[in-house]
């Protein structure tokens, strides 16, 4: 999809310039990035979500934001802004409550590392993991970390709980069975993992809904571009996918 | 091991005697919780280890400890002791230079979440995961999460990025080569957890060596009863092992 194609029909769904602007430079970065299932093919699922496209997120205080009927990729997009705009003196928690869809947590937490923070950042979504044959208790609660560097590129891991994506399976390259905690045999750490993400959000909200819980601070060293000296592939530095502008 | 055993062995190492209590209760906690490579064991091979008995964490400030020479286990303890006597208003990080080892993490959050508090806790170990064939570029680094419940028993989450532990290696449990990410064939997202858990810590401080990096919150709601409710084990509600006092 090309730029001003995905911009015309996000504007077609009720949003704002800016705000369209901002849900593109999300979905593209994803379809560059080499993950479709968080790209342009959300433009059209968005159309199937319950929000307001002229809500803005609210801030209650410094470290609390309402995502107030909002998207959650723009609440998280307004919250990075102001914090980038006015970092803590070392470190803050920002609950955000009533922040749903919120989409690839990376890019967000990309952002923040772009501009010198560290950020680590997870989300809820509708529960889809659960023990084998048992409920489905946990959603892929994905856990995003960003860390800025002197060399330039930040590091930027970003790890669902789930063996494949919820938008796999939409997109019809998973099947919801394969949509299980990864890890194989041990499927429990993973299970563990995004309960234990999942009731950090939970415990810190004060209403209902899905929610996120991001962590900003300065950093006080530079252990990029050692780690990157040993020559392994960092997470997020994957190669950019070729896509038309 | 009796509990009268462990005292001696540790006074003979030269704690103190309240230090031997914090150090005892770590390890009996861990061989009741059936994680014996975090337990009795530990107590000779920490005769093995490099570090100062009589050493005092050192508190820089609200936000950073110092471990001072003191073993890391002795400085979780303290900075945890500290959070209860006077918990943030709403939600501090705390990084904790110089400290380790330090355990089984799960033991340090789960006297949070007694005491009322969130807590999610990381901390860096000598490199022993990498890619398959690739250098050793990252600890086992866990992330352990407590959350406290008004029904009693809080949930504590506590994960390994290994697929064993070094415990197990070191016990001869496992070999080292079963030493890797855990996820089998996607190995890769626990040890990109594993990069970015390391990276975290290793940009918050501001001395070298390994060190931990904690996050404590005031609850504003109480979620796990209803998760209990689902019927599923909790993390951390493991029946505990039968072990003579």
């Amino acid at each position: 999809m090309h730029r001003e194609d995905g911009l015309v029909r996000l504007r077609a769904l009720g949003f704002r310039d800016a705000d369209a602007e901002l849900l593109w430079q999300h979905f593209d970065d994803a379809e560059r990035r080499g993950k479709p299932s968080h790209g342009h093919a959300r433009i059209d699922w968005l159309a199937t979500q319950s929000f307001d496209a002229q809500a803005r997120p609210k801030q209650i205080d410094d470290g609390r934001w309402d995502g107030n009927g909002a998207v959650g990729y723009l609440v998280l997009a307004r919250v990075c802004h102001a914090l980038i705009a006015s970092p803590p003196r070392d470190a803050r928690l920002v609950v955000c409550e009533r922040t749903f869809p919120t989409g690839m947590l990376g890019h967000h937490v990309r952002r923040l590392a772009e501009a010198g923070l560290i950020g680590v950042l997870t989300a809820t979504s509708p529960p889809r993991l659960g023990p084998p044959g048992g409920p489905k208790v946990a959603g892929t609660n994905p856990l995003a970390v960003g860390i800025p560097s002197s060399d330039g590129e930040p590091v930027v891991v970003d790890v669902s709980m789930g063996a494949v994506t919820w938008g796999d399976v939409v997109a019809g390259l998973a099947s919801e069975d394969e949509l299980v905690p990864f890890g194989g045999e041990q499927w429990h750490k993973a299970l563990a993992l995004a309960l234990g993400l999942q009731l950090l959000v939970d415990s810190l909200v004060t209403q209902p809904g899905h929610g996120a819980v991001l962590l900003v601070a300065r950093p006080h060293a530079d252990p990029v571009a050692a780690l990157r000296a040993t020559g392994i592939r960092l997470p997020g530095a994957r190669q950019r996918k070729n896509v038309p502008k």
